[in-house]
C-alpha cells in the first residue's frame, strides 16, 4: 500500500532526524528556553522580516489554534472562520470547550472574504439586539485552506486591511504553510505583516511534529507563555522543537522540501485530467482532489490509500490525494500509470 | 406607544401579584425548599401527569437553557437545534461559554425534523474521523419555535421515538409553552411524556419572572440543584418561584390566561390578511409576522412598538407583533383599526 | 418557628411592593433600558457621587460574581480571595465554572491584608516558573464579610492603594453592604472610589431580589451588558429591577431600612454578652455568633431558627443569628427573653 | 555546568532513538491508530496484567491531567488532591480552565490519606448546603509525589478502597512512575488493579516525550479519544509514540532504565547525609531535597545546577538534585566529591 491519505505518514526529513541525534544527550534547561530555542527564534524572525516578532513553539495544529483563539477573545467573542475552517469541523469542538462560539461564515474554495468579514461584523452592531448575540472579536483563516487553495497576495491584504479597520486580529493557521509559499505568492514577510499572528506547521512539512507561532502584533505578545501551559503545549524537552525548525530555517530547507510536494502533487493533477477527470477545486498545493466514478475509487484503492472527502453527484465522488516533503518519486509514478489505465 | 414588540412588557398577573402582596412578611427557608415551591412542584406533577418527574425553578430563559445543557452533556458532545435556535443566536454564545457546540440544522419554520436528527447523528459516527468531531449528544427544540410555530403532535412524538433510539435527551425550550398549550395540540402531559426535560415559561406567560424546569427522565435528575447554583439560577428567595408557580397551576390560571394572546394574535393575523397583506410564518400563537413594506412599517410605528425581523425582498420587510396574557382589547382595537386604515 | 437563620426569609420591603404594584401593567422596553432602570442608575450614580460610573443590575450574587469575574480576568489569571470568600465556598464552584482559579488567602475574621496581595503578587513574579501557575488577576473582598465584620476605611484605602500599584482591580462583593454601611465607616462614596467595581445587594437589604452592580474604572466598563446576558443575568422584565433600586435610593430608605438590622443584631448580641456567652467573630453588622453549648442550642432551638457554623471545642458551638431590614421588634425581644432564660 | 535540576535535561534513551530511526520513512496511519501503537497497547496491557484496559498515548503530563480529569468529572465535581500536587499548583490552572475546582488537602509529604478522602466528602455530603459547595469526584495523587515520596502498598490499597466505597475514581499522575517502581513496593500491576486510571511517565524516565494513559475501569474507558483530540492531545504522527512506549516496554527496558535514577539518586543523598546534611523529606526515589546553607548553596552552584524549593529556617534552604535514566556514574562522582569538600 502506497499512502497518499495524508501528509504525516512518515517520520522526519533526514537533517533534522540527524540534528536530534547528534544533541540527544545534551544537557539544556526545559521548557523552550534553551539556546535551540533561541537559535530557531531569531532565524525565523529574520525570515519572516519581523525582529519584534514573539516566536512559540507548540507540539501540534489544534492546541495551537486553541490557545492562540483563546488568549486573544474575551468571553463574549467569537471567532469568524469559514465554515470549512479546521477549528469548525475537525477539532472536536476544543474552541467551544474553552468558552467561545465560531462564527462559521459561507466559504468559497475554503476562503473567506474581506467583505464577508465586514458585513458580518457591521450587521452585528447594527442588530438592536447585538448584546444578545456573541460579538465577532477576530478572524481565523487557514493558508493554505483545507481543500488546498491559496489566498492571493491581494485578498490577504484585503482581509488584513479589514480587520484592522475593525479591530479583529486576523490569525492565520499555517499547518500547511510550506506546502503554500511553495506554490503561492505570499510570502512569510507577507504573513508576518498582514497576520497579527499566524503559525508555521513543523509536522505536515518535515518535522516529526511542532509549530512555530508567530506574534508580530505586540499587542497579542503579553503572556503567551502562561497559554501555552495552561493548554498543555509547554514541552518540558522544549529543545526538541527548537532543533527541529532551526534545522528547517537553517539555508531554507522549510521551503525546499515543501517543494517537493507541490511538485509531484501537480503531476498527479495532470494525470487525472490527462484522464478527462474533474478537479473538486483548483488547488495548486499539496492535496489534490479529484472526482472519481466508485469504479475508479475501487481500482486506484488496490494499491493506493486516499481520503474520501463527499459525494458529487449520483457516481462521482471527490477523493483527496495529499503529497509531501517525504513522497517519493516511484511512489508517483506507480500512481500515474495507475490513474492512466483507468 | 402601545407596545406589541415583545410579550414581557408588563409584570405579573393580578392573581399573582396578589399572592406575592398576601405572602410577603412570611418567613419560609431560603433557595425553593419552602412550602410554596413544594406545593408548586406538586401541582405541575399533577398537571404533567408524571409523579416521579423533578421540579425545579429558575430566574429566566438563557439561565435555564444553559444549566439544562451542562448538566446533560459531557465536554466532547454539543447540542442539535435548529439553525434560529434561541441558544444558537440569541443567548450571547452562553451555551458555548460552558464549553459545547450548538450544532446547527437547517430548520423549516423554527422547526427540525426526527429525519435530520437520524442523518446528522448517523453520518457522525459513519465518518472515519467522527472522534474529531463534536459527538451530538441531545436535542434541543422551541415549543413554540421562535417564529410563533408549533410541532404537531405527531412531529414530536416522532422527534422522541428517534432520540430514544439514538440515546439522545430531548430538551424542550418552553419559554412561550403557554401560548403552544393554549393553540396547539401537544398536551403539558405529551411534553412530559416524550422530552426528557423541558420547561414551562412563566416570565413570558403571566409571571414576573422565573422557569419551571420538569425533568421526566430519571436519568437526567441527578444532583440538578448543584448545577443551578453554579449557573447563578438558585433564588435566594426561592418562594417567590413557588408562590408563583402555585398560582399558575391553581385553577387551569396558566393555560387560562395564554388563551388570551392567541385569541389576540390571531385577530390581528386577520386584519393583516384581510388587508391582502401576507404573513412570513404560518403561526398560531402569539407571535405575528406580518410583510410589509417600508410606507407600512412606518403608519405603524407611529402608535405602536414592533420589531424588525427580516428583509423579505426589494421593498418588503417581516415584523413581529406579540400579544401577551396582558394583550388588552381595546389596544387590539386600536391596532386593527390601523391595519385597516393602512 | 421565629427565623434568624438568614437575611432573606421574608419577601420585600413595604415600599418596594407598593411600587411594583403601582407600575405592575405599565408597558415598558425589556432588558433594563427602561426609565425607572435609568432613574436608578442616576441615583445610584450620584449617591456614589461617580457620575462616570457605569450601573447594571443583576439577579442574584453568584451570578454577579461570576458575571463581574470572569468579564474582568484573562483565562490564565486567578483571582485573590479570603479562603472564606463566598466565591470560594459556597457557590458550587461557579468562578471555577468559568474557567478560573480562586487564589485562597488565609484570612482572619473574613479579611485579608493589603500586605497578602503584595507579598502573594510579588512571590509569583519572583517565582523562576511563575508561567507554570496561575497569575493573579485581580482582588475580591466582601463587605460586610462572611463574618460580619468590616474593613476599616483604612485597610480599604490600603488595599485600593495596592491593588492599583500592582495593577489588580479590586472587586467588593456588597451582598450585605447596606448592613455594613450602616454600622461601618466606609461610605458608599469611598466604596466607589476605592474599589474598581463593586455591588450593592438587594436580595438581603430590603428588595424582593436584585444587585446593582457599580462599576467606576472605565477600564471595566466596556461590554458588560453582553457578559451579562452570556452569564444568564439578562432579566426580560429589567424594570423589575429598576423599579426595586429607584425605590431603595430615593430619600436614603437603603441606609434606613438597614439600620435596623444592625440595632436588633446588637440587641441580641449584648443579650448573649450579659449571659457571659463569648461572640465567635466581633461583628458589628447583622450578623451575629455566639458560641453556646448543645444544650444551650438546643433550648433556643425549640422555638428560634438559627445557623450551625462550626465546632470550637469539645462542648461548645459557634452558631450564626441574623436580623434583616424586616426584623421586628417582638421576635427580638422574644430571643432575647430567651436568651436571658438559658 | 552538569545539570541536576530536573529529569527532563537530555533527549531520549539510545535504544528509543534507534527504534525512530529504523522507522522513520515507513509509512503508517496517522492518530495513534498504526501498528506500533497496537503493538505498544499490547505491551502495557500485559505489563499491568490489566487485558481489558484501554491504553492511550498522549504528549505530556499537564495535558494528560486535564483530559482525564475533564473526562471524569461532571460540571459540578471537582477533584480531590494534596495541597502540593502538581495540578494544584504547577499547571497554570489548566483544570480550573476546563471548569472545576481543585479540591485541596493538607498534605504529609506530599501525599494523602484514605481517612482524608473519606471525612471530606462525609463531610461535604452532611452540611446542608452541600449543594452550594462543590462535589468531589474524583482523587488525584502523584505516585511518586512532588517531593519524591512513595505510596506503600497498604496506604495505596487503603485509599483505593475508600475511594470505591465513595463512588470517586482514583487517578495517579505517573509523570515519574518509573522510578517509583524501581524503588517502591507498589507495582504496575497494583497501579492497574488500585487505580481506575493513571498514567505512565515516558517524558521523564527514556523517551523524548509521551505519556501512556491506562484506563482500568471500563466505565471511564468510554470516548476518550474525543476528549484526546478536543484537549490537543491527539498526535498526528501517533507512531512516534508507539514505537517509543513499545521500545521501552519491550524486555523491562521502562524498569531498567529507571534503576539507574534511583541509585544515582541514593549516592547522591548518602553524600549529604555523610557531611551531616539533613534531607527536608524522606526520598527514596529520583528526587533528593538536601538542605544546605547559602554558602553551600553557593559553593555548588558553581559547577552543578539544581532547583531551589524552599527557605527552611533563617540560614537554611531546602533545594532539589534530580537524577534520571540519563545520569552519568561521572557526573555524579564529581558531585559527591563537591559535597564532601563542602
Amino acid at each position: 500500500m502506497i499512502r497518499f491519505e495524508c501528509d504525516y505518514s512518515e517520520g522526519a526529513h533526514e537533517a533534522i532526524l540527524q540534528r536530534l541525534i547528534a544533541t540527544n544527550m545534551e544537557q539544556t534547561v526545559g521548557y523552550s528556553e534553551d539556546p535551540y530555542c533561541e537559535s530557531a527564534r531569531e532565524k525565523i524572525r529574520a525570515a519572516c522580516d519581523c525582529p519584534e516578532a514573539a516566536v512559540h513553539f507548540l507540539v501540534g495544529g489544534t492546541q495551537t489554534n486553541a490557545t492562540v483563539i483563546s488568549s486573544v477573545l474575551r468571553p463574549h467573542q467569537g471567532v469568524l472562520c469559514a465554515q470549512s475552517g479546521h477549528i469548525n469541523v475537525h477539532e472536536t469542538g476544543a474552541i467551544e470547550a474553552l468558552g467561545h462560539k465560531v462564527l462559521a461564515l459561507p466559504q468559497k474554495d475554503g476562503k473567506i472574504t474581506a467583505q464577508q468579514v465586514r458585513e458580518y461584523t457591521l450587521a452585528h452592531y447594527a442588530d438592536s439586539a447585538f448584546e444578545h448575540t456573541v460579538q465577532p472579536g477576530m478572524v481565523y483563516i487557514s493558508h493554505p485552506t483545507e481543500m488546498g487553495t491559496l489566498y492571493t497576495l491581494e485578498e490577504m491584504t484585503e482581509l488584513s486591511r479589514v480587520c484592522r479597520e475593525l479591530g479583529l486580529p486576523l490569525f492565520a493557521d499555517g499547518a500547511r504553510l510550506g506546502y503554500g509559499l511553495a506554490a503561492g505568492e505570499v510570502t512569510l514577510r507577507d504573513m508576518a505583516k498582514l497576520c497579527d499572528v499566524f503559525y508555521i506547521g513543523g509536522t505536515k512539512c518535515g518535522a516529526l511534529f511542532g509549530e512555530a507561532v508567530v506574534i508580530s502584533s505586540p499587542a497579542l505578545q503579553k503572556d503567551f507563555r502562561y497559554h501555552i501551559k495552561q493548554n498543555g503545549g509547554m514541552l518540558a524537552k522544549g529543545r526538541l522543537l527548537g532543533v527541529q525548525f532551526d534545522t528547517l530555517f537553517t539555508d531554507g530547507l522549510y521551503e525546499k522540501i515543501t517543494g517537493n510536494a507541490s511538485r509531484q502533487a501537480l503531476r498527479i493533477r495532470a494525470a487525472f485530467e490527462k484522464k478527462g477527470i474533474e478537479m473538486f477545486f483548483d488547488s495548486t498545493t499539496n492535496q489534490q482532489f479529484p472526482v472519481l466514478t466508485g469504479q475508479q475509487m475501487d481500482a486506484l484503492k488496490e494499491d493506493f490509500s486516499f481520503t474520501y472527502w463527499q459525494k458529487v453527484d449520483e457516481n462521482r465522488h471527490a477523493v483527496r490525494f495529499c503529497t509531501s516533503w517525504a513522497t517519493k518519486d516511484e511512489h508517483v509514478e506507480k500512481l500515474v500509470a495507475a490513474i492512466e489505465a483507468l
